[in-house]
């Protein structure tokens, strides 16, 4: 298969190389991803400055690679529309440095690089490691692979992607893979005040995780369980079963 | 009613002065905005640097306004926790200068600022001028208001929003509202490739809007029909009806 892998680390991060590195032994690989952390840039895309794109080394490997200055979205677009002669088989997104659960899936370069490969009609995946410390990209990795074996044989509908989160344990610990939904994400004392040297107020935003009571099908459930969870999504953000109520409101001009 | 204001074309655009001064007549207005142009920032936020504010004085008016250097969605998480003293009772972000309708709103920095004051519980609506040229902003200020109106008396449910764009003419020729699904927009030819002065390639995201069939129902059809649109919408991304569908691929570790 003809695989494009992106990120929202950087082009740098341990992820993307051990992502990327594992998929080049059976497929061939084009990593085309953004040259600096870019995280939590939602689906940004930009368009108020050109972006540039540069052929690079890819660590110890022959992969094709190029970064770009850009969000994970732009490198996708750039990536189909400008770089690659054509359209990928397969995108996949990671692995992520943290997790991309719940509603905190909006907030993610990650899957938002996926879902612009959906957007373009090419099969996508997202993946996370769903924690922070002493990470074993390998497993994601070795997930990763099997999940392509699974794309080899499946497909998904247009217009969807899946979003995948590895648990914070050591291989055998994890107890399986599970479908799941979406789970809710809320945070408390989001903002952390600070004074400058110069007597100005800033903020950095912060938060602790409030740990609602989440649905037993959920991402986030699951994760805390120590399995796999796989969340199909789409992005028709349309609430079908609101229209017959707004129509009631009987809006005139 | 107390009203949060913020768009995504900065604090010092014609679309917020409008709709702020015109809720102002009758309610009590904050506006809480990006300091510069922020658009198709999508659901970005600031995680790597801190954000700062400063109160400003909002053109000829007293409302009480703050400017961040931070996205749309900064700024409605800011406010609600750092810098208003009370939750408002409805946030409006908008005025935008241009459509933001079908698949394009993942992109909006406006309506991914509703959409972060629908994440706080608070009853959220964006709205757009579905054009660029010569801007009648009062006609989307005036209907600002009626939907205020609306809100008065009706609500919407936890976790959705409305989206709302104004047709490209003039008011009389406005054939009325209509409660509309988010049509499908896809673009050709997105990338424009120049060099620069000393022979670098760099890449402008242009892109020319491919009309594709659209659904009756869906916003972009209403728009083109002259009536103004009015999209419920919401932020689970769960594609509920796929997850049997990957149930049977039967994924292992």
């Amino acid at each position: 298969m003809n695989i494009l892998v992106t990120n929202d680390d950087g082009i740098f991060a341990e992820g993307i190389y051990k992502l990327a590195k594992v998929l080049s032994k059976k497929h061939k690989v084009f990593v085309v991803a953004p040259d600096r952390q870019r995280s939590a840039t939602g689906h940004a895309i930009t368009m108020h400055h050109p972006l540039r794109t540069q052929k690079m080394k890819f660590f110890d490997t022959d992969i094709e690679a190029w970064s770009v200055d850009g969000t994970p979205s732009d490198c996708i677009k750039l990536a189909i529309e400008a770089i690659l002669n054509e359209k990928p088989d397969l995108i996949i997104s990671g692995i992520n440095d943290g997790p991309n659960l719940g509603t905190d899936v909006l907030y993610s370069g990650t899957v938002s690089a996926a879902m612009e490969g959906a957007i373009h009609g090419i099969q996508s995946m997202a993946i996370s490691m769903a924690y922070t410390k002493n990470i074993d990209y390998n497993i994601g990795a070795e997930f990763a692979s099997k999940m392509v074996e699974k794309f080899k044989e499946n497909s998904i509908p247009e217009n969807t992607l899946l979003n995948i989160n590895i648990p914070d344990c050591k291989k055998n610990d994890i107890g399986g893979v599970k479908i799941t939904t979406l789970g809710v994400r809320r945070y408390k004392n989001s903002f952390i005040k600070r004074i400058d040297p110069r007597g100005q107020v800033y903020y950095w935003l912060g938060g602790d995780i409030i740990d609602e009571a989440q649905n037993e099908s959920s991402d986030i459930k699951c994760i805390k369980d120590k399995y796999i969870s796989v969340t199909p999504i789409h992005y028709d953000l349309t609430k079908y079963d609101l229209i017959e109520t707004i129509e009631k409101w009987n809006i005139r001009i």
